[in-house]
């Protein structure tokens, strides 16, 4: 399977965070490719690479930043993909990184997941929802997770009030 | 076509707002299905229509409300359908709605797009560009879209400094 | 005496905070059940639970969650007694869990506490003070509960410039 | 029916919010008194009358006020029924109120409901369910109220794309 | 010399910082007295001794408290001194005290120092300022204190690039 | 009765809210003198008037100021007397204004008042309660507008539930 | 005088406030060029033209955006000329702007003035305080419109009691 | 070369990170002067120091200030150079140094980076990028560590999925 999930941060700092949704797409058997580029540092390489992903059969692009996170909406700018963004944490809570990636201009969407880790697991699980439209194994895999996710809280085990 | 996308509100005061959605994507040619549902006041009924989408070939399913806004949430809870939330404005400025829709643990994600009408038009061409992984005339509108608009900032026309 | 007062969180990882709401039941002698119920992961077995408490002559429920917390609201659309929310501390210190608890559309009201360990003791103490107005036990708990803690209260000690 | 719901807020100026508390309660038949006391204008006489309603047969305890919103707390402290604050919008929307009401200490609890209307009307709900734990004809009335809301969402009617 | 100046602060948690309030003080030879009064848990014993306050020859109170944080505002319903309030640290890093004790109705003013310890030595420094109007030496010793910490932000020494 | 109490606002746009806080005073019989000098646009001649007003007598200073409120504080760095802040509102709803008064650092109190109106009031009367150390007719006049407004407060008239 | 400061907004519905920037520029003598061109819809087009600014011999880019303002950060990833930026007002009170456009990471920087108008007005000015390092013409008329600003606070006129 | 940026911090305190700002304008090759003045604590030595940048042949000014951060905006009172601020984190992450910095009136432009060590390091950029417009070797020190901070970000290397 050619990758058909891209995921792009603006920092290899993100990386112990965005790793979560390298695993999880892997888990769920979406091939996927990872790169490092900063919207404002790197931004031609980052022009040329998001600019080739739907030609190349990508169907989704995931990205992560930090701060005021550009990352997100300058990639939108550049593919007509769907676009994922994943706000890091950051000196004032992640605050600023959600509010710089979710509140796009209408005309170019970024759909946002939460804050840290819980959205970089859930752009993958996202990413493999949507190309589980296309891909019967992957929605197996989706339905397959959910179901797993379900039986595991029911499994929570007892709530001593010993400490 | 059959409807591939749903477009779901907690209230019909929600509507003024959310056309714009349904009017994105009839422009962009991609049928939808619109209903009022509230998380809270007909969480059976909601539980029921969000339950049977995928079954029905739906694609995207997209979610509005405001205040504690419960509704995307309790829809990806119900299907595995990509769900994509759109915060109301409310009371304190739509910043309860959308920590609501967006802070979704890690497990049960919401892709959620800006607070009113700019999330609501871009959670159909978010949607459209989901759909247009596998249709073609889909992603040709939205590719159209993108160019008129381009084409529109470019036209802005003279700035003149009287007033 | 058979439980009325229920206790429902998000996630395993929520008790050591909601074991002080537990706890406080237990020092005041109002028999409770407790619960893992996630609104997003296990909401058929949520909803199995809620619907029948009041049936089982349960008096109050409490619901603890955080980030997008939609648990006590989705368990108040499932029952009609007095649903009381507690909002978990998260990465933006519960602000997100305190919204999407509190800021409930008209019809289905949370009766929201403290953000954390507070608001799971005084979950604990206004659901016995509810159970206390058809238990005259419950209600002599409580009263000597109130008049321990004014008494620690008086009895803080000395205020040393002595470090 | 003698009254079982005391209504208090700290200003006149909350009584066009606060009527809807009124209203809701007068619908479901639940006797109620109304009071203008403000904590830091009258707290003699707002204790007063506080620390006089479990005698007189009260059940709950409703306190609305909105900027440094202390009375539902002042309340708390001198009653041991169950006490709900409404917080009222304000100069920074309701925030101040919010947290002022909701952020108690461990001790003396405040169930707090949204801010404004919603809060209030939804403080009037959560009364009724509370004193419809010892009384069929109100429980009845909340059961009742809940179907038609419902009813109601569902009769939304038609969303239609023209303006 | 009686005490002047009264600080109270709502749980003895607060000492720690309240502390750099009183040693203020003591280092301007402005005699004072300190308490721990809750205004939820202890409202009586507190109102019996604010209220006896101006008799007794106070000229300034000074109260803190955190979260709902009611005390300087509970207290300043209770006498005709000159009232000052500092919000103590919290799980919303003080937001939350820092509003409910500012965002007083007008007719009750307390007049609110920033959040913590800057706020506890600065009350002290206010009330002292305020003393100081009727007692020279304490004028004085404000003065010095202000010469003094000039001198020393003066003599802050070499910021060398060495780590 | 030479001026005891000086009134600086940033703007003669702050004049309408500041107004109520010389109203106030007067309504106290207490002399003021007010001014209009900005903290940047005329710091030189701020300064000079903010230096010389111990030597004539005054016993308290009000600042007024919005979005980055730096008045109170840079005279509060002028002058021994107690200074007071009253914090304007703005584009941002007066939080700017909030804490860019109240968050000074240890060393150079400002006493802080309410956003807006309510604190030009409160600035006055607390203003007012530390003139009436000294002077016994105000302590006189602080102590009947507070027995008049709780009049007031007690006389709100019906609260009728029709419109 | 060829243009030396360059201003870019986000869209056309940003002119009128961004109009005061270009005023005030005319006001020092400072000749300018002004361009409607978004991060987002016309990336390509607003590289091309911030891409040529230094060569053509401009000192300062302003550039103004809203919401999610990625203009000022993307324009400052293709200039090595000092950029400032101007957020504009928003659905959430520009708070979004504002953390968008100052939050950059280290390495590219953006200097960024006030929410709105005051923004607007500032962004000129700084640019021609910079510009006026290398002419002294601007130098002169900054400090001349310096001297009228102080001049029109200390002509404020009569603060009247009367309405 | 005589020193040409100033940089002035509020408090020693804030030395560790303002010393990112210093090393970043060593590395650019660009002299400055640094120093500690407290905008409330040291008035008059501060004003000194700035009222006499200008003349000396200073072309930019770095302020640095935390909480109620008014150094900045004073120091932009008294010199008409282009001043830059830096927030420093706070209790309240530095959001209250933000909008003390940014939020100036119309007249008097103070120029903001991000909050903490990021903004430290980009006052530093920004003051070079400024100070190149007259010096061709720091313009030539500006671009080289652009391509040097670009190159670096691509070879960030391989995220690996193991831990």
């Amino acid at each position: 399977m050619d990758p058909v999930v891209g995921i792009v941060m603006g920092s290899k700092s993100d990386w112990p965070v965005m790793r979560h949704a390298a695993l999880t797409l892997e888990q769920l058997g979406v091939a996927h490719e990872r790169k490092v580029y900063s919207a404002h540092r790197t931004p031609a390489q980052c022009e040329a690479w998001v600019g080739g992903l739907e030609e190349r059969g990508f169907w989704v692009l995931i990205a992560a930043a930090g701060g005021a996170a550009h990352l997100a909406g300058v990639c939108a700018a550049k593919t007509e993909l769907p676009v994922l963004g994943v706000p890091m944490e950051s000196k004032v809570q992640g605050i600023d990184s959600l509010l710089s990636t979710v509140q796009m201009p209408a005309g170019i969407p970024v759909g946002t997941l939460a804050i840290g880790k819980a959205g970089a697991i859930n752009a993958a699980l996202l990413a493999a929802a949507i190309v589980g439209r296309g891909n019967a194994d992957v929605r197996a895999a989706v339905h397959a997770y959910r179901v797993a996710q379900t039986k595991k809280v029911l499994e929570s085990g007892e709530l001593s009030l010993e400490e």
